[in-house]
C-alpha cells in the first residue's frame, strides 16, 4: 500500500528535486502540492511547482497556492542559493494547468480531515502552512498519520545564521508551532543533510541520458554548487530536500533519536536556533524524532536511480 | 446607511455589553460574529455569543468558532477576571442556533472580501482570528473599510502585566501582524478605557427596568466591579469594548492621534507591550489611529440610554 | 548639618547645572565627583568637570574618572543632544587641577564605607560606576544613606527610544544591579524633569548678571534649546538634572510613590525600557521612592535664585 | 622561561585539580590565585582554595577575593554537582593563609599593568572578576600576555541548559564583554573537555601512591563521577579545568581554529549560549582561539604524572 503524501514545499532548487523523486517514487501517491514563500515568492514557487510537474508530465496533481508571508516575521526570499526564479539557471516549460482556487492550508486541513491517519505531511519549506492549519483546525494533529519536516540545525552550525537554518530562520515562529503541537513529527537538520552531497560525479552520471529532466537538473544544480562552492567551500552541492521525501519510504537511510527539540523565538542572536535537550534537563517528553546519523550514498543510490528511471521515461 | 460590522469578540462581560450594544444601535447592521479564545475557551465563548444573542432575541447573526489558541504563544484564560464561564454570575438562556460550519477567520475574510470597502471589522477579544485571516488572504488588508480594536495601553500601565494590556498580553504575535499588516486601524487602548467607569449608580440607574436584560447586566458586571475593587481599587467596573464598538458611529467620543504603535514580541518582562512613536525616533509613518482622549460620560449616556432602550423592548 | 555628597556625572549640559547647583547649596558638600562616559567620553567629561569647577572656583573638590564603556552594551554617546564637547557653544577654561589617580568606582566604594550611614550618592548619568562598585564591594548597599538617581521614564515615553530614557538606555545592564541591589533609591524620571521646562526668559533672567556663570549657561542652554525645539517642539529646554541634585535637601518639589521598578534588558524593542508594578501584579516590595509629581516653579525658582547668587559671587 | 600566570578560578572539584595541576608544573609560576562564586560562594571557594594550597605546601601563594555576583543575574551556586562545599566528600585541611585585603578583580589589574605582556591569565570559572577587570581598567586588553578560558559549549550541547555551559551560564554577561573585549583569547569548551574523561583505573593509578593529595583526588571525584553517572550517563568524570591549564604550556594537546565567537545574553532560552560563526555569515574578525580537537590521552597521561609527582612529594 503506497503512502498518501501531501507536500508542502518552496521550489526551490532541492524543493524541485523533491518534487521529481516523489514522482518517481512508486512507494507513495503525491496527492497535492501546497506551496509557501521561501527560496522565492509564492507566486512564483506555485509557478515553478506547476512547471515542474509540467516537465515531468504530472500535470493532474493539484497544486494549492499557500501564504506569502511568514507568521510573524517580515518576509525573506532568498535569491543568492536559489536565483531569482528560485530554479538556479534552469528555465522549464510554462505550466499546463493552474493552481486550484483553495488554499494550501485548506487543502492540508481538508485532506487530513477526510482521511484520517492515513496522510503523510512532507514540508520541506518554511513552516507556515502547516502552523497556519494547525492553528486553524487543531484535530489536523490527531488525524494525520505523520509529518516529515526539513529544517533546523541541531547540533550543526546554520545555513543562515550562525546559529539557525534556512526554514526555520524564515518562520520561526511557525517552526515552534508545529513542534509544539503534538504532531508525530520526523525532523531531518542540517545534521544528515549536509553529509550528503550530490557531486559532479553525480550529476554527470545523470548526464549520461539525454532527457529535459536531466537537463533540468543539471542546470537547477549548477548554480547551486556554485553557490556553496563561494560561502561554504562545499564541492557539489547539498540537496536538503529530496532526502526527507525519501525517509517516508525508506526510514533505513537515517538513524534516528526521540528528542524535545525547540525553537528559539527570542528576538536576538538565537533566532530560529532549533535545538534538542539531549540530557533532558527540562523533562519535557520527546516530542520528534530527529534523523541525526545519515548512510550518504544509501540515499544518493536511491535518488540517482530514481531521477534515470524518470529521465528515460522522459526523454 | 448603517455600517455592516463583523465583531470579533471572547465574552466576557464587557464583550457582551459590546455584543447588547451593536444590538440597540440603528447606526450599525451586526452581520455576523467570530469568536475567539480569551476570556474563555473558544467553546465556552461561542455559547456565551450565541445565549446572549438569545437573549437579546437576535438568534438569526451567524456566529463563527475562530481560533482556540493564540498564534505562537501557550493558552492564558482569565477566570480571575470574567469568571469561569466567563460572564461572571450572569445564568444565561441555552442557545437557540448553533454555531456555522465555516470558522471565524474564513467568515472574516470572505465577508470581508465578498463586500469589498463596506466591512468595519470591530477585534474586542485577543486577535488571533484578525492575524490568521491576514496571513492566509492578505487582499482584505485593502479590501476592509476600516478596523476597530480594542486593545494595548500606550502610556497607560498594563491591566496583566505591568507593561501589558490583557487582549495585547495573551497575543501579543497576533497584534504584531495585525499592527503591521496596513490596515486602516483605530486603537482604543486602557488609556481612554480606564476612564469609563460604569459606576453601581450606572447599574441601579438601569435596574429600573426589570429585564432580563438589565439582570443579566447588573449579574455579570458584579462579578466584574468585584474583581476591579479587589486588584484595582477600583469602585464600579471599565468597561472597555462597548466604547470601541461605539466608536464605529460616534467618533467624537474620543480624541485621537495618529501614531507609529508597535508591540513588543520579545521574551522578556516587555511581552505584549504596545507603546507609540511619539516623537518619531524611528521615522516610520503612523500605522494606526490611537484614542488618547475621552469624554467618558458621552459614552456613558449613550450606552445606558440604548440598554434602557433595548431592555424596554425586552422587557 | 549639611549632607555629604558625591555626584556620579557625565557633564553634558544640565550635568553642569547640576555641579554648579551643587555648589551653590550650602545644604550639601560635594566631597567630589566621579565621572561616566554618556553625553561625551570620559576623557571630554572628566575635562569638562574640572573645568566646571575651575569656572566656579572650587578647584579643590576632587574629580576621579570612571568607566568608559557601559556594562555590557557598545559604547554610546550623544554629540547631537550636548555637542561635540558635550557642552553646547560654551567655552571653558582650562581645568586647573587634575583627574585624581584613584577610580571613580573605587572613590565611591571607599567614601562611602568609611563614613557609613552618611555618604548620599547623586547619580546623574549612566549607572556603570555604580553598578560597578555594587558589584566590586556589595557592602555599600548597607552603608551608603541614600541614592538619588536621574534615569528612567516610568510613565513617560522615552527620550532616546520609543520607550527609553537616555541614561537607562546607554546602560541598561548596570540599571539593573543598581535598581535590584537593594539601596535606598530615590529615583527622578523623565515624568517630572519633563515637566521642568528653564525658559528663555529664565534665562534672560539670568543673563541681567553679567559674569561667567550666567554667560556659560547661556551658551550651554542655547544648543539644548535648539536640540529640543528641532526633536520635541519645547520652547525652552529641560534640565533634568540639577532637579534631582535639588530633592537631597529640597524634598517637597516632588510628590513620591514607593514602588517596584524595574528595567527591561532583553533584546528588543523595549531595551532599558524603566516601568513600574502599580498594581503590583509581581508581588514584589518596592525597590524605590519614585518622584511622580512636581511643582516646577519652586524648583525652578530654587535654581535661578541660587545661580544669581553664584553669578554674583562670580562676577 | 616559566609563563606567570593568575588563575580566576571557583574551586569547586575540577578547579582544585587545576591548581594542584599548576602547582605541579614547572613550566608555569602561579603568580596569584583570585576567586570567583561559581561552584559554591566567593567565601566558600575563597576557604577552599587557600585549603587545598595548604595541602599542597603552597602557602605563601597569594589568594584575592573576586566578586560574589554575577555581572547582572542572580546568584547561581551549583551544590548538586560539586557538593555543599563544592569539592565533593572531601575534607580538607584549616587554610593556613588568610585572602590579601586587595579585590580580585584588582589583583588581575595591577599584575597585568605591572608587567605589561608577561601575564597569562587563565580563567575557568565564571567570568566576572576578568570583565569588572577590564571594564575599569580597559589597557589590560592590551597588556595582557593571553587569556585562557575554560567555559561555553560551541558545537556541544550544554552541561547546565541545552544550549549553555556553565561558567557562561552563570554570568553570560561577563562572557559577552570579555569574549568582545580585544584580549588575546584560548577558549577550552566542552566540546573538548568532554571528550576527556577521568577513569575509575586513572584514579586507581593515582591511589597505588599513598598521600593526602591522592585520597583528596579521590574523595573529591567519587562525588564527581556520580553526578556524571546519574545526569549525563558518564562512566568517570570530566575535568574540565585542568585541560585549560595545561594548554598554557603543552598546547599540542588540542587542535584549534581562529573563529568568532559570541554569547547569547537575550532573556529566554539561548541565554549563554555560545557559538561560532564557522562560516562567516557576520564578516567579523575571529575573535579567539577555540580549541575543537583533543587528543584525551595525552591530557591524562599529563596529569596523571604530575599528579603521581606532587603526592609523592606530599606523601
Amino acid at each position: 500500500m503506497p503512502k498518501h503524501i501531501i507536500l508542502d514545499t518552496d521550489p526551490g532548487i532541492d524543493d524541485s528535486l523533491a518534487i521529481l523523486l516523489a514522482l518517481a517514487s512508486p512507494e507513495i501517491v503525491l496527492d497535492g502540492i501546497s506551496t509557501i514563500h521561501g527560496n522565492a515568492s509564492t507566486t512564483q514557487v506555485t509557478t515553478n511547482a506547476l512547471s515542474i510537474l509540467k516537465l515531468a508530465h504530472a500535470n493532474q496533481i493539484p497544486v494549492y497556492r499557500g501564504c506569502e508571508l511568514p507568521l510573524v516575521q517580515p518576509s525573506l526570499l532568498s535569491p543568492e542559493t536559489h536565483g531569482n526564479s528560485g530554479l538556479g539557471y534552469a528555465k522549464l516549460p510554462e505550466p499546463a494547468a493552474r493552481p486550484q482556487v483553495k488554499h494550501g492550508s485548506d487543502f492540508i486541513i481538508e485532506h487530513i480531515m477526510s482521511h484520517p491517519g492515513e496522510i503523510s505531511l512532507v514540508a520541506i519549506g518554511p513552516l507556515t502552512n502547516v502552523a497556519l492549519a494547525v492553528r486553524k483546525e487543531p484535530r489536523i494533529v490527531e488525524n494525520v498519520k505523520e509529518v516529515f519536516v526539513m529544517g533546523g540545525a541541531i547540533k550543526y552550525q546554520g545555513n543562515t545564521t550562525p546559529l539557525a537554518e534556512y526554514n526555520t530562520y524564515v518562520d520561526p515562529h511557525a517552526a515552534h508551532v508545529v513542534f509544539h503541537s503534538g504532531m508525530p513529527i520526523v525532523l531531518t537538520p542540517l545534521d544528515v543533510t549536509y553529509d550528503c552531497i550530490f557531486l559532479k560525479e553525480d550529476l554527470n552520471r545523470l548526464l549520461k541520458i539525454d532527457s529535459p529532466i536531466t537537463k533540468f537538473i543539471a542546470d537547477a544544480t549548477r548554480f547551486y554548487m556554485e553557490f556553496h562552492d563561494e560561502y561554504q567551500k562545499i564541492d557539489g552541492c547539498v540537496i536538503n530536500d529530496p532526502m526527507t521525501l525519501a525517509l517516508t519510504y525508506m526510514p533505513e537511510i537515517c538513524d534516528y533519536q526521540d528528542l524535545y527539540v525547540d525553537v528559539d523565538i527570542s528576538t536576538g542572536v538565537g533566532l530560529g536556533n532549533t535545538f534538542a535537550d539531549f540530557y533532558n534537563y527540562e523533562k519535557k517528553a520527546p516530542n520528534m524524532r530527529v534523523a541525526l546519523g545519515v548512510r550518504p550514498r544509501m540515499f544518493m543510490e536511491l535518488f540517482l536511480e530514481r531521477m534515470e528511471k524518470l529521465a528515460r521515461v522522459n526523454s
